[in-house]
């Protein structure tokens, strides 16, 4: 996996973003489950010139991706006002790939690139299914489970709002890719799984001992 | 984890990024630690004044890191003249926070954020030593047990380095953390771990079927 990536999943490869509402429905879909599968992106932004990116979680909600955080953050005030040029990335790692030349060794990964300009959500209605998406995002099932912000809260969080316009998506599923006169080297070849996993939860020491673990718990994996 | 993020783990802490070289050593230890830990980054750079957030595998070598890609990359390209402006972002998630009351909902984390200019390198020694910790920050021991670049395709490779100068870090690493009125509502709270795991090597099939397995893959977690 190197800057340049691979090749795009689309048919007909592109090398840059295409416009969302141009796709078919099968890479609309392809886009929606590697970003329904993650709840951490990298959100870009220019600060005087120079590029930041934090990491941060979010949520999708149909057409829509939301990011949240206080009210005081820098790139969120940016998006109040005419709204703010970003780029979100979302990137699952799913193997190593070892080839017998150095060269060749890459990366099995899915990943969505969005670049667009990112707006502050001021509609309550909105707000409110934005803060419950991001906390289902991470955790299915959650936000109905706990306590819902109140307005002191809800004043100090900023929601921010971009839409699926620019999007790009990138997939490498595959073996060792060797060059056909590397194949008898005496080097091992193949691709070692990477996989994201969910422990056993600890729960907080101020539960009660008997308290269950919610269904929406046990579930995961 | 919000836009916002947390505090950083530095004992005062700092809002702006900080000259790597003013950081106490225990400091730069544990923003080392952290790079050492992943090998998948997130790299920024500004195109016609708009963020772009791709990701890329790098390598920390000393107080440097490495980032590849071919020679034909537009961000790549961009640093083999004046340099380039980047970002370049290493997030580690150890786990989900979830808290009685959906506001405070957290996620456990080690990140590092590193501001600078990127610049190509073209010294052929350090190319061979930033291509070889390419390989091994991924699989460590893997640069030695496989082909080297041989100079068609070195001559496709940009090697891209960023000095270690403008550098932050943050930690979250605790548990749920509640206001006291919410202490007693009705939820579940507590931190469900995540970890990244690497799963058994799936050999390639055209190895000889009695190949074993190199030692430093079989060490892997």
């Amino acid at each position: 996996m190197s800057v340049d990536g691979t090749q795009e999943f689309t048919r007909a490869p592109r090398t840059t973003p295409t416009r969302y509402r141009e796709r078919a429905t099968w890479e609309r879909e392809a886009i929606h489950a590697i970003l329904d599968e993650g709840y951490l992106c990298h959100l870009g932004f220019v600060v005087d010139g120079a590029p930041v990116v934090l990491p941060t979680l979010y949520a999708r909600v149909g057409d829509r991706l939301y990011v949240h955080g206080s009210t005081g953050s820098r790139p969120l005030r940016g998006a109040a006002d005419a709204g703010m040029p970003v780029c979100v990335t979302v990137t699952l790692v799913d193997g190593l790939v070892l080839t017998r030349s150095a060269f060749n060794h890459s990366v099995n990964f899915r990943s969505v690139v969005a670049h667009g300009t990112a707006r502050q959500v001021t509609d309550p209605a909105e707000r409110a299914i934005a803060l419950d998406a991001l906390v289902n995002q991470a955790v299915p099932g959650r936000a109905g489970d706990c306590r819902p912000a109140n307005d002191k809260e809800l004043a100090a969080t900023a929601v921010v709002r971009l839409d699926l316009d620019e999007v790009s998506a990138k997939v490498r599923a595959d073996g060792a890719d060797d060059d056909p006169e590397d194949l008898d080297l005496p080097y091992w070849a193949g691709v070692i799984p990477v996989r994201t996993v969910h422990g056993t939860p600890v729960p907080d020491p101020g539960l009660a001992p008997d308290r269950p673990l919610p269904g929406y718990l046990g579930e995961r994996s």
